[in-house]
């Protein structure tokens, strides 16, 4: 059977000042009238039971994660000791779907992403999870690049495996913009984090190349998370399997991905007025291109200004650039502790 | 004896949405800790016993000028029935200082100016009158221009007087920035509206050239302001007077005068930081430079901007750049009225 595991552990520091540690990125509404949590689960309800969507999250995250997907048990909604990377977390969720079904087919996918073209997106994660099964591989499924985008991971596919499907050449790591660009025109594509696998196949290959959980695992077979997760060391899937596996395939989809990954990232992800503007709340625009400005108080009136952030949360009013958004983590660690307040790790 | 006229009627739409009808400019802390209108007459109180300082304002600010002046006799604070320039307001405190002394020289001064040197401003106003009164002539203090401003009216001196003082040869409106070097170069003074005259010659040379007030005095020589308010046509003392007086008389005045046109010209008469940000309230600025930040509410971030303007008052977020905000009364035109809220004519 088709099993969904939803990511939905960040803490999404990069929509400051609305996100918090108690409201990160995943459980805002910022592409839609729906946090991007439930966006996410809905988005895949045409190929999965909700009886057979599982959520990771932290501890602090968890009961907030179950309202916002009603659908889904709540028992399903597994809240994570403390954060690991993608690894230890895809490891419990896929352990979990084969003790309920050991012929579980795993759709891996992050909870705060956006989609364009959501039958496209679903077509491609179906043949994802055929591809695993068929041909008896870890499949990650490539975005078609838009951009030379720098802060993105990139697979370079190698030969053909089945149909569309490729064997994995390399992965490479945020490249500069002149890599990027040769990458894009070589063919590699955007990795996602969009990963399908049988349960089965992905046991084996992390007890074949990912020390850093061996020492977990029996603790995981005994369904026992905490000692799971105190034996573990933090590692991505990406390294700690991916890169490793022979058993690794790409396939190519185009379904207008994005990470939504800064403030700037709205202009693509929401409705623009004429100039490209994105305005979210009571806001007005004059002479104003390109900004973005979400206004969850009071009224903002903008006036001759190109390519601004500008967002008024929690009684704090940052003010930007559209260049800067994706750095503000940084702006935040120049900031005194007690204006930036509680963001999470 | 000494008298000081401070014009206080202003509504101050250029510091919108701090400035309300309520509480215009002259009223706002915008250069210190006080209101402008506090500041403008404890600046002269060395020169002009409070006693003899008239306040010329609207109805609804009346008291709270009275409130901003508490050294001044509340009978001083003088309501205008409407606006009407500047030539009915400085006609009517001029035969008021009159009644009360016939040997009255008068200073006429605007509430919302800030003075770099308050002691050279003294010494140019207490020059004045004595000009005024040794050659029984109107006088206007003409300030020594540090820019090509093109908002302001230029003065061109003309013949020797007496001392410093000149004939005026001619007053020169808004030049161009091409016309205001050209001025600025043939020694053209910036007309502030720093005038001095004796009662009696005002009151001549009103009565010789004002066609505009000429129904109202009668009701003004009898004290019932109201009855010559509905008899005067609106018109300025420079239009009504000065242009049309053969008794004008110019001094050169340098005293860091300012008028705070607009947020932009905070940075002028406010401290700014080693990047020439001005930042009022709990503002935090990272990599910004020329910037106008004044918070009145929460907190406020501003980051990677140069030359812009941000104001946080009465639930209103304004963000606009340093060129733009000398235009704001037409932004405040586009915006919606339930937007822009009371904000005087």
């Amino acid at each position: 059977m088709r099993w969904a595991v939803v990511l939905a552990g960040g803490v999404g520091t990069r929509f400051w000042p609305l996100s918090t540690a108690a409201r990160p990125k995943q459980l805002l509404p910022l592409a839609g009238a729906q946090p991007l949590l439930t966006e996410t689960v809905e988005r895949i309800l045409p190929l999965v039971d909700p009886a057979r969507v599982l959520v990771v999250t932290s501890g602090p995250l968890a009961d907030a994660a179950r309202r916002a997907l009603p659908g889904v048990p709540a028992a399903n909604v597994l809240a994570e000791p403390f954060a690991a990377s993608t690894a230890p977390a895809l490891a419990w969720a896929t352990w979990r779907a084969a003790a309920a079904d050991p012929d579980a087919a795993v759709l891996s996918l992050h909870a705060d992403w956006t989609v364009g073209r959501p039958d496209a997106f679903r077509a491609a994660a179906a043949e994802a999870l055929s591809v695993a099964e068929q041909q008896d591989v870890l499949v990650t499924v490539g975005a078609a690049p838009t951009r030379p985008e720098t802060g993105y991971g990139y697979i370079v596919p190698g030969s053909a495996l089945s149909g569309r499907a490729r064997r994995i050449e390399r992965f490479v790591e945020k490249p500069d913009a002149d890599a990027a660009r040769s990458l894009i025109e070589s063919g590699a594509l955007w990795n996602t984090g969009l990963f399908a696998w049988t349960a089965r196949r992905f046991r084996a290959e992390v007890q074949a190349h990912t020390p850093e959980l061996a020492a977990g695992l029996p603790a995981l077979d005994r369904g026992d998370a905490e000692a799971a997760y105190r034996a573990f060391r933090p590692v991505s899937v990406d390294v700690g399997v991916f890169e490793r596996t022979r058993r690794g395939a790409v396939l190519p989809g185009d379904f207008g991905w994005d990470d939504v990954g800064s403030w700037a990232a709205l202009r693509r992800v929401r409705a623009t007025d004429a100039n490209g503007n994105v305005a979210v709340g009571d806001v007005h625009l004059v002479d104003a291109a390109g900004c973005v400005v979400w206004s969850e108080e009071g009224t903002t009136v903008i006036s001759g200004l190109t390519n601004a952030v500008v967002v008024r949360a929690r009684g704090i009013t940052l003010v930007t650039t559209a260049e800067r958004a994706p750095e503000l983590k940084k702006l935040l660690d120049r900031l005194p502790p007690g204006v930036v307040g509680e963001r999470g790790a």
